[in-house]
């Protein structure tokens, strides 16, 4: 859709589909995604650990059953048969793979029988705006798969974390790393809300010393991109709440705990968006206040200069007249001793009176 | 109603409706529908397909209890015998058959004791502006009965993939045919969506660039749509909430995810037309600052001309005035040697000082 | 309130009042209402018909039990001791009674032991504008009591289907009467927003033409009368609702599906009356386009004037002027001999390159 | 806070307050309130009935168990020893009284064990603008407390009904004198709502007449006061709801029918608050393309008249010219038999054109 | 983020956070805050009680089961090994303890199994704009530990009121203390919502008497801080609301009444701050209509000025062309007796007739 580079500041709302009429179920490679996945297995328990790259997807057959816990994560989402073969490894839905594979994704959870899903959007603030990450999550009792589009691996913080050995997470089971990973995207809106924030207020500050066109388009990006966020913290938030509330056999009731703290981050981010957007709104006020003032401003000056000089004027073309001297009653000004210098004192005059009745009615 | 061509906005929200008193079950040919409806019968199962054209009602008889699906899609609401003969074979309520003939119905779903009945409308972005199919659906346990007014067959790819053999649909219920169905309709919305953000992008470029009243006028086109897309966007969430929930002996257990699937697109759809509500409100927004701008601008050249020439102006009319050179005090600077440059020398350091203190003000 | 013909725009949102502290259930001649009442008798059953205006209230006494439906239709609120006789032989309760002699009712609907009351506003939009007749209703388990203000009977399309023998109204219950009552009502509604509707496209076509006053009056009287009609249809759309879905003695379980359909009509109607306040909202916004773009249009046409015409009059000035011609550097122009020629050729060439630039910034 | 007359429109908005971290049910004179406080007593059944004025508090004991009902009214705020008195007798809670003393309070109800507390407040409209009287009312077994300001007794049309035998009133218990109580509240609203209203349509008047800045400073003030309504009516709303759908012992089912019709009025006085809301919005936006049309109107002429004589003033200058007359090319329509009736004839020419293009412009 | 002085007003409204992937329940201090924490111990009983400030974290091992209740107060939140050591002592969650060390929290309560938890934010509205103190409260059966950052205690009024020994707060519970301390946090909204009335006062009177730049920045402060002050008050009602509604062992039936006073002060608070939203947008709507009239009235002094001396200017450029006087027809009023006399006549009539044109049109 923007590949071409073409203005498309809608295509950030709306997300990839495919024609209507297709069979549910059907993969394909995603949108603008091309060559092969890198795959990432971590299996561990809380004594042991092994990190590697999977080049095959035949070496992920027979993982499960050690006791250990199993997360592969996927970068790429080109390669169809490794999605295909993952599906049957772990017995992910057809329908949730298809999700997996179609980007710009509204925010959900699903539950299976036997596995969790859900599709969330990591954000990031880049220079050159803000970025959404899909990053689909499967969780059963001893494995935990993800998938992300090519690019930096958004996850890599968890994986250090495990690597590092913290108590916690390497004690704990598969639905401790998947609340690790929500816990991860949910508190990644923060920084992207504190840029977003600076560049309302570097709009307002604009705004304030000199309003121009340039700040009313800053503003419109600003609004574009807080209607994409609360396109995505809206159902994050939901996401978090059911997770936070419900019951289900993989989430022990300890743990709950955890989701509700997460729960409560994913409301402030949303709750924070939403007030940015008051603040922008209210910035547009601020912005077309200042328009009027300054057109109010350039009428002053037009005001003022035309009616000190029209009348002055006139009294200039008065006495360019050529009416007849002959005649005693015709312009006799013109022949007194003092004639031009009072003309002179009555301009000035009327000059001094009326930028005093300006100032009096606080027009300069 | 917009039958002749006139100017009439407001007839996209408006259903067609019978006169106020006329008793319910009544039934007539559908607004601006005429000529005989056309009948397309595909019965299938697992293992044996039979697609063909019915010409005549009668051959709709007895087809039920072989163990086939059978599905009857007729196209054209004008031939009521037709319709009322559909009713009879398959039981449908005279309500249910009422809705179907009247067109610009609100999307919604009924349960009857042994049918489910839905209304949908298909939605078109055609070249003219979005365009709505009203499709009504018949389900039962062996059957699939649908109606859509004269036009192409908008349930066209539906049919291909059962004639091609799709293993999926032709091997589940009448069920699954529905799903395919509502699928369809519900993922129609989002190419019709695709181009009206195209049509904002535009706009915005167009407003961005050089804004004028036919933006404006667009715009006032584009959040029309929107309203008609929301008319029909909002109710049509509801009724696949309601089959993602609730329970009905048709739907088995195993095929509820589905219509979950289909009920996530929906709200997607839905939001997606919200957000493009709001960017079409902030467009117009921009679109004020913009003429308010242009105003400053053309207020800002007056200014500056009125500014620099209104003295100047004053000036040659002194010069021009007839005083009595006889009189010593009267206007000296006529008779130096170098007044009349004098003069211009005064004029041109007006002018430059003048254009001086207005880039200073940023008015250049 | 608006007996004198004062402008009382307000006085269609507010309903008419009793002084607070009057004791509850006090009838009183409803506001405005004067004479005698005309009572309208139907009684019938499948087999058998009898339709008579009533002249004494005392010949409905002893109706009931002979186990026809009798319809007692009341045109005419100012009938204090009928009403209380009604009251009485029905048994309707006091606190009813007292909200059908009082104008401009919210709709309402109210269960008591043996009677359902409900009270609904019949929209009628004639050439003065919007207009409400209010009905209310009395259900028992074989009979129904209706009452309207003087005027045109509203009810009089139901009495001609039961005397022309409609099987289903005269073969089910009271309840299918009272839901062909509901039925009628509600549909009224369609009517009055299709009229609406095209007052709204006439406003808008005159607006895109060429915005005046009259305009932004006429489409304040629209949203006036939308929100008159939003307090109806909201209200009515409830009252709908709970017939839709509570459970109630008097209404078997097949009757119910009628009542779902008159709910989803009253959605529908409601639904399209929110939208056109969109619709009236979007209007107000283009005329205020408008308005800019005429002021901005008035603006160009003052300063391509002022800046044509000013330094041409200043030059003009500039050779009007006195200086002593003896001085060899006075104005030597005024003597060459293509001096004037000379002038003119400067100001038409001035003028030109002044209107070649105002083409180039799109001002012409 | 508005006792030295300060402008101080945010102070109807916001209630009187003790210090924080006062310990609850701290009782003091309410602000503004001095002086010893009116007791009206008002003891009755069916058959008997005693109404006077109590001097000393102790007169209040023993009372209770005659099988009469009691009713106090208590007049005034500030005599804190009466209303510990009180408190103790009728076994009122602590934080109730606090309550009762603290003026604008939001409207609440609160249940307790065995009786039943509501603030409520008394809408009037005065020619100063709306008031408020806040009216606390303990209900039990056999008596009424209530309390109002110092100031009219807003219940004397009760103790009238009472007095004046009124069979229902004095036949049933306490619950149906609570429900007087709360009927004569809620439709105090109404005429307050009146008033406003008629207010508005004044301003309306006003502002399609001459719109000037009175109107919007009139408007304003009654945009406050619909939001000083809007927060009293909303909580009267509520607490109405709660009575009419909460069982408690002291409210027997027959009862309950009046307590729904009470909060049938309070929902009907909100909504006509929250649509006069809408046409106070409505009319700033008459209001301000009024302003709107007034500048176009006012440039205009102003473009008009510079239309028409800059040129005219230009050519004017042109003959003033003094360019040398030697030369046959300089100005030989000055000596033209018929020059200055043609320069006169060129100008009324030229003024008539212009006039005949505005006037096609619709500008005239 | 606003300590280097810059301009960040999105800062209010945005909560510290540590960096996404930190693990939960890692503590650090909190930002901005450093040295070591202020520690007030209160232990009593109704019959004895021990004021002191506590030195060393181990003072306070072996303080619970002595049947008195234990309040701890911490002032200051960089001490993590002190917030450590108390949550070993109390066994405060970890999760909960991260919460209190990060400022701009949402305000929220969490229950876990002996302890109630809940996070507060207690508002003061000082000289330079509205402020929020963090108050974290962990209550158990037999203390209450609270937690607030650097600066004047906040909860002084508390321990006053323990110390005097009003009997109710020495008498009850842990849970009473709780419940004065949530008291007075709700109730300092009160203070701190009349400073924000004053100064919202305060601009409107500005507004009316001379709309100016100031008056706009100064609202557009007040909107923000209105902004913050709901992102407390919203969640902090919620929080009320749990206390007020949900049965917990830690607060028995007869405490609850408390809470629900509280509910209702915290329900109230929020009232007034959206009313002052909306007092704060009308306010801008004013402003906006005043710059309009401005802007009308300078036009119309131009406006009037240009049509009374464009037209005699014109007149007086006439009468100074040079026709040749040679020519009868040429310009004989020049020659007139009276000619001079006449042009001045001619100019005060047409000065006159304008400016009674202009009054009779109001302009004047």
């Amino acid at each position: 859709m923007t590949e071409n580079g073409e203005w498309a500041p809608s295509s950030g709302l709306l997300k990839d589909y495919q024609d209507p009429g297709t069979p549910p179920g059907t993969l394909r490679p995603a949108d603008g995604e091309t060559g092969p996945a890198r795959v990432q297995l971590v299996s561990y328990d809380a004594a042991d650990l092994d990190v590697r790259e999977v080049d095959e997807a035949a070496a992920l057959d027979g993982l499960r059953g050690d006791g250990r816990i199993h997360w592969v994560h996927v970068i790429g989402l080109a390669d169809v048969a490794l999605v295909e073969h993952l599906g049957k490894t772990f017995g992910l839905h057809p329908l949730a793979l298809e999700d997996v594979l179609t980007l710009g994704q509204r925010p959900k959870a699903e539950e299976f029988d036997e596995t969790l899903f859900c599709i969330l959007q990591h954000l990031l603030y880049r220079r050159e705006g803000l970025d959404r990450v899909q990053l689909s999550i499967f969780v059963g009792t001893d494995f935990v798969v993800t998938f992300q589009p090519r690019g930096d691996d958004v996850l890599a913080p968890i994986r250090d974390r495990i690597v590092k050995g913290r108590a916690r997470l390497r004690q704990k089971g598969a639905c401790y790393l998947f609340y690790a990973i929500l816990d991860l995207v949910v508190d990644a809106a923060f920084p992207a809300l504190e840029s977003l924030g600076d560049h309302l207020d570097e709009i307002e500050a604009g705004i304030l010393e000199s309003p121009d066109r340039n700040d009313v388009e800053a503003l419109q990006g600003v609004r574009r991109e807080l209607l994409v966020l609360r396109q995505v913290l809206w159902p994050q938030r939901e996401v978090m709440g059911r997770f936070a509330r419900e019951e289900h056999d993989l989430m022990p009731q300890e743990v709950r705990i955890y989701f509700r703290d997460c729960y409560d981050h994913a409301v402030q981010a949303l709750e924070v968006s939403e007030n940015f957007r008051e603040m922008a709104s209210g910035l547009l006020d601020i912005y077309l206040t200042s328009l009027s003032h300054r057109l109010n401003d350039v009428m002053k000056v037009l005001t003022i200069i035309s009616t000190v000089f029209m009348p002055l004027s006139f009294l200039a073309g008065v006495y360019g007249m050529n009416f007849d001297r002959g005649q005693p009653l015709n312009m006799p000004e013109l022949g007194w001793r003092y004639g031009y210098l009072g003309f002179w004192g009555v301009s000035i005059l009327g000059i001094v009176t009326m930028l005093w009745l300006f100032r009096r009615k606080e027009w300069l």
